[in-house]
């Protein structure tokens, strides 16, 4: 694993829950994928004091942080001020963060108003990154070897600056990490049968993770999704772990149940 | 409001992006129309250490605590024990929650593993809530005016746990809260220019909350669906707050900005 990464994510709209909150998500899977491990997602109110509060305890725990949410024009959008608090540091307005404002606006014949000059505000030494879809560039600042990012919330803007300029950075970071994952379906056998096969599936080795989702009823339908996942320093590794693993695990359960058991993998 | 309320989530898959968090955002909706506020969603993954840290920092910091994941027959289900170990008590087997589990596995021929009796685990003098979906019971428990209620993942079974049991308990816990929102969508005008209106509508009271959400491009073509929120202690003085709002942002648009915006309300 290349390091510990949190998510968080800042908006009333999640926590009342108005939106459901697919950008964590959607960065949780972007993450593993590059070698991270995942350990919190953490959603916080507009509030400054919440806001605050959550950078601190994440820097201090995860080599890499990523935040969405309240980059933009409105009232409520605090997230870049907060993070200078956190810091303690005072914000100041980045040249090129405010190049990036004005252009988007002045070209269109839209005044640059204090809303919109809070957009290009941040902390002193931190990198503003373009957003190619709206208006608030997103921010980058390392410190001891941390990464903190703050994105967008709006899922395009956030999705688009990831792609361009975070995932090149973190893949970059450390030694490469693969992921590889596979899915093993089982019908007819309870989840609390295969938990102790699963628990020798797993001791197969350390980089292997297994884990049941159980999808029918468990006693009168039973139904279960088996997903196996390892990370390992090459492609081809990764994927025999979860090869070595998948087989096992099937060939287990028709030594255990035979005929009871319907499998099929995907 | 009738207090402060965070919802835990427990889950591997979550943290990996495999799963998207649909169970939070249908409890923040449920907990926020119950009257409560919640302020934090915190996900963590499948172990002792996090989830009993989870624990002890939502039950130090919330009036009720609703936690999704890990109540299942598998190794890695191990949320009964770990909140076991936040309160600093040992897990008993709950009688009631035993004969539960049995009835479910018994009638159809299984017998009772250690891995099922597992799922009548809880903390001495909690009350267990029967699953009507799946096997593992639900999890109520009241301490010093707290509440903390545990649920299993799978979201049909949370969704009726919740529904017969939690819902009802937590109505009639403390005054009646009614909550009322209201969406206006607005063309034509980018969001840093509606932020000053919506300061303005948001001083009118303090039990009224706006918040501007963008949905086009901000400079271009710029699409604002603006969500009104209000609580109270009637559902019509809830509605009145957020009608005499939504009346008053359309009334400032229009004065501002004139024929440039088209608004309309859903």
């Amino acid at each position: 694993m290349k390091g510990v990464a949190w998510i968080l994510s800042v908006g009333n709209e999640l926590l009342i829950g108005r939106v459901v909150n697919t950008n964590a998500a959607w960065l949780a899977s972007k993450l593993t994928f590059l070698g991270y491990s995942v350990r919190r997602i953490v959603v916080v109110p507009d509030e400054e004091n919440d806001i605050v509060e959550a950078f601190r305890e994440a820097i201090n725990r995860a080599d890499v942080v990523i935040l969405t949410g309240g980059l933009g024009p409105t009232p409520d959008d605090i997230t870049n001020l907060a993070f200078c608090k956190a810091l303690g540091v005072e914000a100041v307005v980045n040249d090129e963060a405010l190049k990036m404002v004005r252009g988007k606006y002045e070209s269109r014949g839209y005044a640059l108003t204090p809303e919109r000059i809070k957009m290009a505000m941040m902390p002193p030494g931190a990198t503003p990154l373009p957003n190619p879809v709206g208006t608030a560039p997103g921010i980058l600042y390392e410190s001891g070897g941390k990464l903190v990012v703050l994105l967008p919330g709006v899922p395009k803007e956030m999705e688009a600056i990831f792609e361009n300029h975070v995932e090149p950075l973190l893949k970059s970071r450390g030694p490469p990490v693969y992921f590889s994952e596979r899915e093993v379906v089982v019908r007819g056998v309870p989840e609390a049968d295969i938990a102790p096969v699963i628990r020798e599936v797993m001791r197969l080795d350390k980089r292997v993770y297994v884990k049941s989702h159980p999808r029918g009823f468990e006693v009168n339908a039973p139904l279960l999704h088996i997903h196996i996942y390892a990370s390992a320093g090459s492609k081809e590794e990764a994927e025999a772990l979860v090869s070595k693993a998948s087989d096992r695990l099937i060939e287990l359960i028709k030594l255990k149940y035979g005929d009871r058991a319907s499998i099929s993998t995907g």
